[in-house]
């Protein structure tokens, strides 16, 4: 693969030699919308067609073009100088761009896809880095990372953090791992982690933690794929059981969302499995629930009828269907009313004899 | 002082010899509001009066009482087995009272609440977590944790987490610290301080950096309050520079906040000085700004008039009439219209060298 550096210089030297030949130049960028997705099933994620739209210079996108090329420069000296910008920094770099600078952040993020999918990386590659950060690891996973200074190498043990955790940098492109784990465990919610560490649950069941706290960052996700694909390793998903966490959270874990199709192949963890909590999990439990509300009974119609994950996945119709008869919704905390550690001592370690019986 | 444990007996055996004598039970709770609130310069920070509300074993209060009465059992059981529980967990717990079930989170957190000003404690001493964690720390500080398995300690260097960071565990009450850091700087945005981590600020100025990620959850207030406390270090506060920035984000940091005057005690950091971003910085940095909004000059004139800690602070007053009058805000990532890297290069060593010019 050409490195991602020479790439920009290329397409810059084919812009540079239209404009000397008195020619138009013009960028070929992917289609980015729901209509140039394709699910292959194989592949594990939704993925981007081949259509392409063509930004020629002309008078009215004198601006946006400028815009483009200046962007794609302060790419290539932060891939040069590995250096990092935010999103929120990027705008404010235009500044100085005189006629060119960027208005709203809004303008300035839509460039930003544009040279992403054009480029077909990750932003992250771009030295583009988001302004959150989240996810949280603990467990059986030694982080190599290189100290920025001397660049030696760290190794960072997460099975001696007490209490606390390690946090996932804003881009994690960088780092390698080493475990002797035998699966990923992603939690929706920062208080059953803080549990299931409390415990030492991953030294029992040799496994990884990951707090994705709710829906989970960019960082959080590719950190997991990164990790499940070096090293191997199903991730099983354990979440809050409504249709906001099966057909938004899990989903796009798993295979990626419409409207981003130019970077699942890098963010979505197609190793990934739902471990629970499942319809059928409030019968065999005995689990507290609440009654679905309107904008979750519209949720899970909708992706029954429109969702091409759902759709390829009958397991998934089926369990819909079924919150669907029971109408209620159940949370990770439910567990409690058997007992604060029935989840880790009882419902987990039976969940995790049977990983066959997961939902896709 | 009293062993958490045996001060629950205590009332407990109270409320028990009243009722075998016949008489009315009744627990005496501090009343929670502004009105019960003083600023007290030299505490520095909001504290409770002296207000009590009798909470009376009657007919019409018999649900609210064995609800009141059932929490501080559980949390008895909490605080003897060392064991935590979510308020999520807390809620489902009650599912097993019978009649004394909770229907609704809300009621279970006012009852919550008052328990936790009826022991004068923060609820994390009682047993009770949030559901949320949040803040990363990096840099000169080693924190000493236990092994919840062997009981031995751990030493958690956050000199060696390279582009990652230590995440802040949800209960902070048990963690010891060794540095020699000379301050810590506390970060409003995980950009921010994902730009110093990379460049090893904390080395060079011989700091701790806090990421506070927005506003800082309970645990990351209670982390930077004992941290400071115990290490005799000030802690300057880096934030957007904007109504919300200084009457909300600081000030709950610094002083807390009327409605949760109980727990002031506990999580305010009175040690906690401004250093920016202020309105005076917009002129000598140059830096470009976004006009104020109409909730930001409601929210900076309603602090004018209001707020106690701006009322006693002439510095703070001069400050926001400066940003009415300029009519603008400014943010932390407006540093990058002059490098990348002028924050930490230029801005915050400058500003460092005149500490005793931050806001109070």
């Amino acid at each position: 693969m050409i490195p991602l550096s020479k790439q920009i210089q290329k397409s810059a030297a084919g812009v540079e030699t239209d404009i000397l030949k008195n020619r138009k130049p013009t960028l070929q960028l992917p289609v980015r919308s729901l209509q140039n997705v394709r699910y292959d099933l194989k592949k594990g994620f939704f993925s981007l067609g081949k259509k392409r739209k063509a930004r020629t210079l002309t008078v009215s996108t004198v601006k946006t073009f400028a815009q483009t090329l200046k962007m794609i420069s302060t790419s290539k000296t932060l891939v040069d100088t590995a250096e990092i910008a935010t999103k929120r920094e990027m705008y404010y770099i235009s500044k100085n761009w005189g006629e060119a600078r960027f208005l709203e952040q809004d303008e300035s993020d839509t460039i930003m896809d544009d040279v992403e999918a054009y480029f077909l990386v990750n932003r992250e590659q771009l030295g583009f880095i988001p302004e959150e950060k989240g996810g949280d690891v603990a467990g059986r996973l030694v982080i190599k990372d290189k100290d920025p200074e001397s660049g030696k190498t760290l190794r960072i043990d997460c099975t001696k953090f007490g209490s606390g955790a390690y946090s996932i940098p804003i881009s994690v492109e960088e780092l390698g791992f080493e475990t002797n784990a035998a699966f990923i465990l992603a939690i929706e919610t920062a208080g059953m982690f803080q549990r299931l560490v409390k415990h030492r649950f991953w030294d029992k069941h040799k496994c990884i933690l990951v707090s994705l706290g709710g829906v989970p960052t960019r960082a959080c996700r590719r950190f997991i794929r990164r990790l499940s694909e070096t090293c191997k390793l199903p991730v099983y998903a354990f979440m809050d059981g409504d249709p906001y966490g099966y057909c938004n959270i899990y989903r796009t874990l798993k295979v990626g969302s419409g409207n981003a199709a130019h970077i699942n192949e890098f963010f979505c963890v197609p190793q990934a499995h739902f471990l629970g909590v499942t319809p059928q999990d409030i019968l065999d439990y005995d689990l507290p629930t609440h009654p679905l509300k309107e904008v979750d009974i519209k949720r899970a119609r909708d992706a029954l009828k429109n969702d091409p994950f759902i759709k390829i996945h009958p397991p998934w119709q089926k369990a819909l269907q079924h919150m669907l008869e029971m109408g209620v919704r159940v949370e990770q905390q439910a567990f409690a009313a058997h007992g604060l550690n029935h989840v880790l001592e009882v419902y987990l370690p039976q969940k995790l004899k049977q990983t066959g019986r997961f939902l896709p």
